[in-house]
């Protein structure tokens, strides 16, 4: 348990008193229980502090304590990053099966295991699959031939890659993702539609996360891919072909339709819809809600279905509110004019 | 095969006649076969009567049966609830593993499972899990370390219940679903993106049910909460530290950001998306493919993108109709005015 | 390694010069090395020849290709369906378990197995199944009691058929979808949510493709059902007792509600949602993001939210973009007039 020097050292900042503190861990300031450590990121929650049961705080640098507040505070410029480094001290370990292979896996012969890498039960794991050191397989886990997982990866329980894929380092996958299911694609023949092999595959660069139930398509040929360290939330949908970028964060839900490209550290807010072959520029974001039809240049923000520069969608909303009444004053306006064409 | 008679007993009203009829399921007027029991639920249906082959129907109370049809009619209040109840004399047994333990699954020593708990084929249960008397785990049910599961639960193929997290009693969760995974949280910290660890939990109280890929992600701190009694549909994703209160409905596709939050009651309409933060009060709605974005007070209906009051949305869609007509108006007017001005 | 003569012949066109060309693969035209085939589907790619390194290229009929490309180019009539027929000569073979039952599956002895169907590790057949000849199931697969599979199917990794789901010949279902969970239907009985019973099942006719972590709901009674050449993209969701006709398309993340009904043909585009007991006739179009709330006649197009006809919303899209100016002309327009009116 970490006393709030820890704390404080853990974050770079001095302890305003009360170092010897045992803390248990983190809550808001209503729910933070005596041996909880809470926080003010903004003035809007300030109020909260008289009742508070927090022994100690963090406060954004900005926000004003009140001098009514006796306890310790620690002062930070970043109140979301301390959260998050504080959380790491009170992070329950993940349970994970022992390094080696469970005697309930099915690992093929012609497969190469890093050392220490864990396998656990009911995980299939193909022919000529390379899975690197310290890269852990849940419960479950199926991984298809010829497949290669890089170093200190994570594939939380009934994850599938598909043959063929290639994984970097720092891979976290969680549970339920497909990767490398055929694309969705076909071209109608005049009696049927005739599937589109998928010969292509796809590529998962270093340090990329991506939820549960997310669904990433092989390529048609060459590649699906998803650039270094970006971000995928769940149940999102990546087509065949497209290219993510890296840094970029796609929040649940989302959907890029086939060859979509984003560039480096796009953002596409909640069940965000891209249409195929579009692209995003570098530092692009996309509301969430919005269905991008048209290409959207670097840095620019857009939003709305379909898809408009964010300042030109909130003109229109802010029109479009006002447009019941507008219907009113234009019939006002014909009979004032019928009026005075009449005079 | 339950006749006429039991049937009318089920459902606590008099046969007309008929009792002794044998009765082999339901189905729409259009396709009951002469043994099949049918339902009129509204008068659009009636005209349906001249040609059907169901040997009896329910009827909805306020419905006017012509008097051509001479075949048993059993006069119900909520012609819904009374199919409900009909169905359920045909409803064939779920298929389950036996009570114990199958050969073929990994239950960890540590785990206490309670009376007639039924552990199929394939299924992960990590160390110091408790699981309910007679609660099912199907084949390749994954149940992380600490996790408790209540009396009286099912678990559908392939679920899976991450570390830590809590489900109560008489809780069924469809197959694919995921709960527990990490929320979907990063801080950029100049060269990256930061993982926020999420050391919360998540808690599914009594009663809920699950649809099948659902994703609901544990909390930073504390806990995502589903409340008792609680409902929802396929492919829905919860966020990190959502609170869902009791006998919510969410319909398949929807959408809550992290530390939403909805009342008792609450009915989210299909691929229905609530930001992050937003209070929806007890017995508020929203229209099917809303993005609400804004408070929502008790009771409230709200649709449309970005959710308005009902009302509100209905005016500016049937603007919305006129507005191209509209445009041409303006313009008249515009020329009409210039012609005033310049006579 | 086929040659440009082997292509040439697959696609039954002239290869003018190069027959002896090795051929490795596909690629764009920016992307083609020296061994891979290109293509240009259409004008846009022409100045990309200029720079290319593939050796040979496909080339639509109508596309013009200029004098200074000297390496064979094969005339096609279709460009996309040459590219399917190409791709299919170097789709490297699907790694696909041994014909036969393997040893840690668990096949119910009175399930009933085609010949050379192929039955992974920890797949689980229940009681009375049939499995048609040649019929794949790959790791993890679960196929519930009284199910039916035909022949020459193939269900990827923890693909999961509930119990009583009948499944045509040469499905394909990818990895993570469940087929055959409970609709989502209650009422409310003045306490709570009662559950309705779903005693229907689900149906998928010949030649159907579904993509990955799909959900298909068995119906209340009669039958969930997907007409047959139907394919279904990544993430859909199909309710209970929707009627799915042949040859449709079903793109990702779209979601149809209960007792919705598609006729032959028909088209969703991504994230689309229909609502419950909406019909779209025969070779409708729903452009994607679109929310069906009304019936759609045979061979009509659609979009928006809520979906009108095509022309009709582009109308409607055009207008709105002129609104925010439109509110400014009106209120000059009411300040001309007070003046006119003083006059």
């Amino acid at each position: 348990m970490p006393s709030l020097a820890d704390i404080a050292a853990a974050l770079g900042v001095s302890a305003p008193g009360g170092e010897a503190i045992s803390i248990t861990g983190m809550a808001t300031l209503a729910e933070a229980g005596p041996t909880e450590l809470s926080f003010v990121g903004s003035d809007a929650y300030v109020s909260e502090l008289a009742t508070t049961r927090a022994p100690a705080i963090l406060v954004q640098k900005r926000v004003k304590v009140p001098t009514t507040w006796t306890r310790p505070a620690l002062v930070v410029d970043d109140a979301d990053l301390a959260i998050a480094t504080v959380l790491k001290l009170f992070a329950p370990p993940v349970p994970r099966p022992p390094a080696g292979i469970d005697p309930a896996a099915r690992v093929a012969g012609s497969a190469a295991l890093g050392e220490q890498a864990a396998i656990g039960p009911f995980v299939f794991v193909g022919e000529r699959v390379r899975i690197g050191a310290r890269t852990i397989l849940h419960s479950g886990v199926y991984v298809g031939d010829d497949t290669v997982v890089g170093d200190d990866c994570e594939l939380f329980p009934h994850v599938v890659l598909r043959e063929r894929v290639s994984v970097g380092s720092r891979v976290v996958i969680h549970a339920g993702s497909v990767i490398g299911s055929d694309g969705f694609g076909y071209r109608w023949d005049g009696r049927r539609h005739a599937k589109i092999p998928h010969v292509g595959t796809v590529v998962i660069e270093d340090d990329v996360e991506i939820g549960s139930c997310v669904c990433i398509d092989r390529a048609k040929f060459s590649a699906t891919r998803v650039g270094r360290g970006t971000k995928i939330d769940n149940l999102a949908q990546i087509g065949h072909n497209v290219t993510i970028g890296p840094h970029c964060i796609i929040v649940g839900q989302a959907g890029l339709a086939g060859s979509a490209r984003l560039g480096a550290g796009v953002v596409l807010g909640g069940q965000t819809a891209v249409r195929d072959h579009i692209t995003l520029g570098d530092g692009a974001m996309a509301a969430a809600c919005s269905a991008v039809a048209e290409d959207v240049p670097a840095k620019a923000i857009v939003s709305g279905t379909p898809a408009l520069p964010h300042r030109q969608s909130l003109r229109e909303q802010a029109a479009l509110r006002r447009l019941p009444d507008l219907v009113t004053q234009v019939r006002k306006l014909q009979e004032e004019i019928e009026a005075l064409k009449k005079k």
